[in-house]
């Protein structure tokens, strides 16, 4: 399918037909992404104020063949928001952050696609509602792309992925036709689900501008603890005796291996470090309890039990805010530490819970078949997603091991698919995965998904080369 | 689109190509369902062993054009497994009933589309864990049907309709190619979901063959309140406490109309009554604790509180597993006592909560414009989902009334779809309801679902005329 670039005179063209100073051309922060292995084509981005707006672009690019990229905070992963190729035009929604209106009685809120995370977390806040969604990129990262990606983050276990918090949505076709499905009911059985049909789709079936969205009551309390495990099948009983004594209250199972702790300290040395000699691995639990569970004593119960059981053979449970925070603190930064060693290639891959003890050792010797390296394997063990990344070691760098990327990549991929694993968790597929998607996926569910996007987007303007390539 | 019949000659070819006896001439029971408004015209029903059998009987009707309709346990009530018109071949998954796979540790466990689900609920807990979904045909209901029509019932506020239960579904698509879809697993961001587009198509998009099912832990306690309630607004508000004292705890929170008890007494006169004289609105609480907190303290704490704010005038905590039974019986059995009395017609809609008090006294104003009623209001008030049910006056019958039959549903309708409702909560659109989908739905939707039905079934053989008419 070949497309028209967005070139000076269809901006010109476009432009009659919006608001002033609705299109601009791109500035540099539009063509770049986190991980620096793609470069933007774009020389335009339109910046709409309303849904009308974006009704108006979609459709002059469905009239015209022009390619059409939707941009939320810039932090995915994967080169979904970003085309290295065919000048498309951007589309980014930082001028529709309005929280439209907030329900604390029916615990929901409706908002538009550009909101950043945060503002949203704020939201419910004043509200007293929690709305779960977590994840490190929280203060960059948008609604409309988090929902695009059905993002994942730190709160899975308890409250779902981000498809799972879903309500409504409103969105522009591809076709330029605005979708009212805002309702915010928790039972609508009138036809075909559209929503979850365009959450998780990366924009390729049209462009969410706003949702509605579930608020939770905030737990009366939170506790939080770091525990020691000997190994991640250790790790994997000490979760379900969690789940036995803790239940529902669990919001957060993170595994942390020591090449993790050990990348802080070389990085990002001000960092607290809980302890003199990190343990080979531990765990990060947090709770939320009702006001009859006191967090601390739960969390105490908990690690006794693990202690005689030897589940855990060495434990902290935060008596602070402050403590708690600096637990939080060494997984989060330990993303930030990755990026400062400089990962030769990075995995988010999902697994079923009783295979993890298997995969983590099998993935380790057949890449040490390849070369020696220092993996950082970490992540949300409770939902069975690990971030698997795979670094030089001391003295060696990235680029002395780049003819081994794809040998590395698809190493960790087979082990994974044959185990029955997932090679996109939560990160999507963008444009580092469609390879992936094409040697792992159902061809099945690959014919299903060509003929879903050609009857939708028949001219294939939405977001072209991610998800699904030509 | 003109499809064929499926014939004698054209079951003979078929045949040729299945096993011995898959092919039948069809019983009464598959061309009945349970509100008699529809008769099937289908003559043969296909009753596959496996999914390959499925795959063949799909590929020949795709080929001969030969409509199918996908046939569970029959117990929907839009009709959506029976068809009029055509003769469509029939397939009931009734012989595939495997559970195929436990995984306790995992809590997960993968079943074929034909299973019960009474006896998905005994493989669930053979292992110590629960599966959530609960309605009153569980007992004839299988799970293909049940997650076609995500269904919903009675633990929805705790654990999410039928769709939310599903990591990973295996269905034959419309061409007949099987799609193996049943990874286990919490994140997978690979491509469109395929699975909740399957969910809630009532099986015009393919046929699910088997599932792979979430399992929850099952509660260490259970307990049982049936408080009396001033009016549908404080028993939102009773709600709203209820989540303040018991949190996550709650898994059903029923609404109960006098008019439900008063046909109980009418027709089941031996069920056992809680009160003498019944209170106009009561609801029916639920809740499944950890081993931390005794449920009848707690539910005595909720009522205590409720009392004291004239949120409950009058309860009953059920003292033993027989009262517990007791008070659902009364829940459980009103649909059976409407059925005998015959409603003039039954609606499902669900409503943002909020609006719930204001929704139900203006519908009782604009019925009583058309004709006197008796109105049984009840059903899921935690997730918004009523049954807002309308039957004639003592002395006289359904009959009486068939000529207003429309006037009521279009008043009904109406005002749900003003007040932001939907005019199918949970079951489904069917063959009843296609008519209020073209009226009342989004029309952006109703073009994409087309659309999509078009791309995924050309020759528009499966369920032909439900969920989308020609």
């Amino acid at each position: 399918m070949t497309l028209t670039p967005a070139t000076d005179a269809f901006a010109d063209t476009l432009s009659q037909q919006l608001p002033a100073d609705t299109l601009r051309r791109v500035e540099p922060r539009f063509l770049e992404e986190p991980r620096g292995r793609w470069q933007g084509s774009s020389g335009w981005v339109a910046l709409p104020r309303s849904t009308q707006d974006v009704a108006t672009i979609v459709r002059h690019c469905a009239q015209t063949g022009t390619g059409l990229v939707p941009y939320g905070g810039g932090t995915g992963l994967v080169g979904g928001q970003i085309a290295p190729d065919g000048a498309p035009l951007l589309l980014s929604l930082e001028r529709m952050t309005a929280v439209r209106a907030v329900f604390p009685e029916e615990n929901a809120l409706t908002v538009e696609a550009g909101a950043i995370l945060a503002d949203v977390h704020d939201a419910a806040e004043a509200v007293n509602r929690l709305f779960p969604l977590s994840l490190a990129s929280q203060g960059s990262a948008r609604i409309g792309g988090l929902l695009s990606t059905n993002a994942g983050g730190i709160n899975t276990l308890r409250y779902g992925n981000a498809r799972d918090l879903v309500l409504g949505l409103e969105a522009v076709l591809p076709d330029g036709e605005i979708w009212n499905g805002l309702k915010r009911l928790r039972k609508d059985n009138t036809g075909y689900d559209l929503r979850h049909l365009l959450i998780g789709a990366e924009g390729t079936l049209g462009v969410i501008t706003a949702a509605s969205l579930k608020l939770f009551p905030r737990p009366s309390a939170t506790g939080t603890a770091l525990l020691a495990t000997p190994s991640p099948a250790t790790a994997l009983s000490l979760l379900a005796r969690a789940r036995d004594i803790l239940g529902d209250t669990i919001s957060a199972f993170e595994l942390i291996h020591r090449q993790g702790i050990d990348f802080l300290a070389e990085t990002l040395p001000d960092i607290r470090r809980p302890w003199p000699e990190p343990p080979e691995w531990c765990v990060l639990i947090e709770i939320g309890t009702g006001p009859a569970t006191d967090p601390t004593e739960a969390l105490e119960t908990l690690f006794a039990s693990a202690l005689e059981d030897g589940l855990s053979e060495d434990g902290l449970i935060a008596q602070s805010k402050q403590q708690s925070q600096d637990f939080w603190t060494i997984r989060e930064q330990i993303p930030e530490a990755n990026r400062r060693i400089g990962s030769i290639s990075s995995h988010d891959i999902a697994l079923p819970l009783s295979v993890i003890p298997e995969f983590i050792p099998e993935a380790h010797a057949r890449l040490a078949e390849i070369d020696s390296y220092r993996i950082n394997c970490f992540g949300h063990l409770g939902d069975g997603n690990l971030h698997f990344n795979v670094f030089p070691m001391p003295g060696r760098t990235r680029a002395d091991h780049a003819h081994q990327r794809d040998a590395i990549k698809t190493c960790v991929h087979d082990l994974t698919h044959a185990m029955g694993g997932s090679v996109s968790a939560e990160h999507g597929i963008g444009r580092l995965k469609t390879d992936d998607m094409l040697r792992y996926g159902d061809p099945t569910k690959l014919a299903a998904m060509r003929a879903i996007k050609s009857a939708l987007d028949p001219a294939g303007i939405m977001n072209p080369g991610a998800v699904l390539p030509d």
